[in-house]
Parts: structure tokens; sequence; C-alpha cells
């Protein structure tokens, strides 16, 4: 089967000059995707009548669908709409139905149609209209040949809506699309390098309708495999094989599948163990914390945290021992798990997780450079250590040091 | 003065299957536009030879100075190595330098350098290799003709430093850029329409060769002033003065210049000032402590914090009293109160600032709708709170009452 290719074409200067981070085109990539059409490329131009066509054209010899948002406000810099009617070779005419829409619009909002919105019931011939159900502007649907153009606004939710009512039902029906099944295994603890040798075979063994991509991020690795077929149920099948001879291969650092991030997945499991934890972080400050309770519901399992960031804190509030601290330092293992069994006992949780090192940049000793950091995880029946070589960067060692203890935490639980 | 133009090309399936929002590519308009470079054109194509020397190709026509992020990985769907080496017709070769940098870059991390990684130090000899001080992949500066094309890592923070440290300068130095002046103004606590409507006519009365633009972030709108001309020292006097009269209309909102956030200025003020600082948060739950601890050398004034998420731990672990919980309860001004007090009493600091509300989604009672959040600080010569209603979105209300704890702080210090 031919596959459908999609362009993603955004217009407006504010994206070129950095002002707003286009999240459009990330959105309709994955619906796209949902229903087999393969976008090949995102282009971003400015407010100009050649860039934009050029821009145009350029689309046209490569993809099926041309998928444009952005330009189509009232005011004098949107040139999408004449720019439209240009390449299209048309006029423009007042569109009744557009205009009895956005008079209603206003209407419904208590305000009177100005002139200059009463253009934007304008629109070339060539198109057929598409309602903006909470907008002004209307979308635009131009075939050309086998081909499809569809403009529309770029404010965010009235794009989604655009999409989800009219053009993603309409792409459905007029072109015939592959079906495609996706699958993303999440791993961590290890890096991509090492993960791309323990599954090199696997990899190379993959048939050529099933794509394989490695997604890097801090401490984690995710791995997407695609399949391209005719039938969801065998893709789903077939990829359900594969993720199973892949979890033989790398089983370990497998924490879940999907969107779910770590401390999402960690926070299922104590929820369904029943089990309860608390925190003492030193090097981390709160970062911890904060990944724990960025999941809604955390409360049921997470019962709080002591930031001991003062050397007299430590000991003081927390309660670790001042000859530990003395003959050890912060920065050591005998610190670090009577941190975390300390915690445990004053917040009488089930788990007691610590950190402490040297975030950087400043901090460092001969035998501690920065980077440095102890971890620990403690509960009944064990504590559980481990030592990190982070990077120079304190903002990644802030990070990498808080995934390390939520990665502790998943592999030192009880089974 | 003929005005640079540049093109930004990210690489990566992974953007155009919409996994990833492209995020960098903002970033480095803003950085471009810094320098007077103008971005005309994004550009986002999969991992396909074909699709990304075209790419190349008209990139080269367009623009004078060609970004590429992405797809410079060790695995084999990374490609923009072997595509550039293709359309720069030269071969690949050990680079020694890179290899030793990237051999080093393990090394520092106690782990072994792969026969994959090794392979990154292979690169075209039509490039200069550009150090990675934080990454395994080498940027490449690939001059042509008066034209350049730079590669870069797709990893936001190695693309940043490289920018910063590598390409920022070097294209100062390569092309001849027009002066000019950003100032940016920072303020907090006001909304971007009150603020427009407070300097209206300050604004207006801007010379043409002044620009003005709100950038709005989450409890926060920066004011970017840009100037441009022939001598640096004229506009900068010229803005200075601009900056002069807009603090005389809206300086109680302006909590600093340039790129500090607000955590970093309450940091210095803190340093300053030699007084402490220690936190109780609840529904921030680590966010707070976070902020103040992201600054470098946070430690001289943050001594340390407590995160009582859970209804006991705010009793035994905090000390606020049960009467209180029991008669006004965890989100309420008597308690936020006590919160304050108590943990600048215990953890002997001279500021002590507390966060209790209903981040959501759970959690609501009739009274106390998800986004009531109350926030005190505390001194030896007063307390103040702050009831704030933000939003129905969970980590939306986080960082807006930590932020709105940064500016109370901001608001009460002792002058």
């Amino acid at each position: 089967m031919k596959k459908i290719l999609a362009e993603l074409l955004t217009i407006g200067d504010e994206i070129l000059y950095g002002q707003i981070v286009d999240t459009n085109s990330q959105w309709m990539s994955v619906e796209l995707d949902k229903i087999g059409i393969k976008v090949i490329r995102k282009t971003t131009v400015g407010d100009q009548e050649d860039e934009i066509i050029t821009a145009f054209a350029e689309a046209e010899k490569r993809a099926d669908v041309i998928l444009i948002t952005g330009g189509l406000g009232p005011t004098n810099d949107d040139l999408t709409k004449p720019c439209l009617a240009k390449y299209f070779n048309c006029g423009m005419v007042l569109n009744e139905e557009a205009l009895a829409e956005v008079t209603e619009f206003f209407k419904s909002r208590g305000r009177e149609l100005t002139e200059v919105n009463r253009l934007q019931a304008m629109l070339p011939t060539a198109c057929e209209k598409v309602t903006n159900q909470i907008g002004t502007a209307p979308g635009m649907w131009f075939p050309k040949g086998n081909k499809v153009f569809m403009s529309m606004p770029g404010v965010p939710h009235e794009m989604k809506m655009m999409m989800t009512d009219f053009v993603l039902p309409r792409l459905k029906q007029t072109f015939q699309t592959p079906v495609i099944y996706h699958k993303v295994v999440r791993t961590i603890g290890v890096g991509e390098s090492v993960l791309a040798e323990k599954i090199a075979d696997w990899e190379n063994s993959l048939p050529k309708h099933i794509g394989l991509a490695y997604l890097p991020s801090l401490g984690e690795v995710k791995l997407r495999i695609t399949g391209f077929g005719d039938s969801y149920q065998s893709l789903e099948a077939e990829i359900t094989d594969l993720t199973t001879k892949l979890n033989d291969r790398i089983g370990q650092f497998i924490f879940g599948y999907g969107d779910d991030p770590i401390e999402a997945v960690i926070g299922r499991t104590l929820m369904e163990k029943k089990l309860t934890l608390s925190i003492a972080e030193s090097c981390t400050g709160g970062y911890l914390s904060h990944l724990v309770t960025s999941i809604p519901g955390s409360s049921s399992y997470f019962l709080g945290s002591i930031v001991p960031y003062d050397y007299q804190i430590k000991m003081r509030q927390l309660g670790v021992k001042p000859e530990t601290l003395e003959k050890y330092g912060a920065v050591s293992e005998p610190t670090i798990i009577e941190m975390a069994n300390i915690v445990r006992a004053k917040f009488n949780t089930d788990i007691g997780v610590a950190t402490s090192g040297i975030a950087g940049p400043g901090g460092a000793t001969p035998d501690k450079p920065v980077g440095t950091v102890w971890i620990a995880y403690s509960d009944k029946h064990q504590t559980v250590t481990k030592k990190l070589q982070l990077s120079k960067d304190r903002m990644i060692n802030i990070r990498s040091a808080s995934i390390a203890v939520l990665n502790l935490i998943r592999q030192s639980l009880p089974k």
C-alpha cells in the first residue's frame, strides 16, 4: 500500500523569533500517526508572501497532505489566505455561511462585528469552507488533483477542534491509509550504546516493516518499536512477541511501557503494595520530592521529606550522629545509610531513601569531585547504597541523582 | 548592512512522529536574534538520507548560516554525519582529539569506551571538530564559501553549551552582524494586559529603532527592549534611560534585569544581607526548595526544608498544633502561620516560609476548591500571609505557588 505523506507548515514570525514554542505540530504528528499518515517534514516560515508561496510549492512536491497552521488573523500581517488565493490562482468572495458564523460568534459574546472581522468571511473560491466552532477564522480545504491543502488557525484549541471534528475524519475518508502500531519500551540505568550492543542481533533480525528508534533523555533511553501493515491485530501480536524477546534480553532495565515516567510507575507499585515512602535529600535539594509529588494521588504513599541542606541541620533536625559526619563526612556511605534509616524511622514509613553529594560547582574536595553522589534505600529487610559519579553540571547532577534514586527504589522494592 | 540569514534544521523521526516537542529551535532563535542573525526558516526532517541531503541543499540556497541539530547518536538510525560527509563530498577519518575526548568522557564516569562510541570520533574531513564538553558526540563546523553549516547534538543541554561556548562567538566573528542591544526587564506578580495598560504611553513613544516584546511565562512577564543601530554605547545609554522611565511607572513589579530568575535575585539579596532561609512546603512538594537550591552557592543561605506532605507529619515532625489543624484544617491561615514560624525556629534561620494548599486534581472541598493555596513569610519582625486562588492544573499550581512565595520573600525582606 502506498504511504500517505504529510507536511506540516507553520506560518508566523512569532515562531521564527522564538517568542512562542510550536506545540501544534507535535500534537498534529501524533494524531496523523494514529491514522497511518506519515509526517515527512515540518516547516516554519515567517509572514512573507514569497516565503509562504515557495513553501506551498515545495510541500506539494513532497507530500500528499499539506496541513497549514497560522497566519489567519484579521490583521495585515496575516498572509496565509491571500497567499493561498494566489497559489490556487483564484479570487476571493464573501462566503455567506462564514459571514453568518462569524456574526453569530460575536453576537453570542455580546459584541458587534467589526469591519476587520467581516473580512474573515472573505474566502478563496477554490476552497471548501470549514467551520471554526470556537473562533473567528474559518478553516479552508483545497483539493488539488489527488493531493490536499488544509489551512487552519494557529490558536491551539481552535486547531485541535478543527482537526478532530473535520480534518482527521475527512483525511481517512479521502485517502486509503495503512495501519501503524507503536510500542514504546522505557529503560533506565543503562546508556544508549550499551543497550544497542546488548540487543544488536534482536535489532538486526527485525523484519522490514518494523522499525526501531532509540530516544535517550536524562537517565533514560526509550526504545520505540513501530510496525506498518494491514491489520492492527497482527501487528500488535507481532510486536508483543518482539517485546517479550526484548524483555528476556534487557528486562532488568525496563521499567515500563508507554507514557508513564519512572515516578508514576514507582507510585503505582507503592500504591498497589500499600507501602509508604519518605525522603531525606541533601544534594538533590527538593527535586526528588518534587518528582514524587508531581504524580496526582502521591499523597497516598508519600508522607514527607526533609532537605537537610546544612551540616547542622543534618545533625539537629534529621539526627545523623556527629561522630559519623566528623569521621566520614556528609558525602559518605555511613552518612547516607544513617540518613535513609533515620528518615524512615522518624516519618514512620515502610521505605526511606536518601541523597548526599556534591552537586557543584563548589564544594568539591580532592577525593570527592563535583558529581560524587551517594544514594541509599532502606526498608525493614535491607539497606542498599550506591555511589554515583555524575557530571560537572549542577542541574544535570540534581536530576540524574533523583532519577537514580527512583531506579534504586524500583530495583530494591520487596518482590 | 546585509542581514545574515539563518535556517534551523532539526533531524529526527522522534520529532516528526511527535514523540518529543522541539524546544531547541526556539532557544536557538532567541540567541541568534540577540546577535542580529535573522532566522528565516525552521525545517524538520526524519532519519532518511535523501530527505536530509535535500534539506541541506535547500537550506544552503536560502540562508547564510545553517544550524543542524540531532541525528548524531552512536546508533544506526543516526544519519547526520554520513549525510554531511556525502554532501561535502569528503571521507571520514578518525579524529584523534575527538577520540581522546570521548575516551576521557567515559573514563571520568568509570566506564569503558565501547566500539560504537569509538565511531563517534570518526568525522568528515571537511569539518572542524567542536568539543562537546558534556556529551559524546562532537560538533562539526563546515565552512562553505561565505556560508557555514554547523552540526550539533540534539540533546538540549549539550546543544546549548556548544552554542554558547563556540557557535555564537564564532558566528559573530565570522559574519559582520549589526549592533543590537537587548535589555530584559523582569516583572512578577502582574498580568500582561495590566502591564500593557500601565505602560501604554511609554510604549507608544518608543522611537522606530527600538522595539518592545512581552514575553509572559508562569507568574512572570519579561519585557524585552531591543535597539538596532551603529553604536553599542549610544544604544545602551538610550535604553538605560528608557528603563529608568519604566521603573518609575512599574518599579514595584520589577525584580531584576537580564537572565537571573527570581530565585537567583532572592539568593543574592539573602547573601548580601547575611540572612538565612528555611522552608516548610506542603502542596508545593519540594519544588520551592528545588528552585532555591538550583542556584549555585545556595548552601550559604538556605539551611533546609521539611515537606510535611502527610497530616500526621505536619504535627509530629514539624510540630503544628493538633488543635490548629483540627479547627482550621491544613489549608488555612492559622496553620500556614504556624508552619512558617515553626520551621524558622526549628531550623534556626532568619526567615521561614511555608506553603499549604490543594494542588489537585483530588483533595478539594466545597469551600476549598483545587488551586486554593496559603503561603506565609516569617521573620523576627513580622509574619505575612497570602491566599492564592490558582488553576485546576496540578503542575501549574505547584509552580505558581512556589514563584508566589519567592515574590513574597522579595516584598517582605527587611529593607
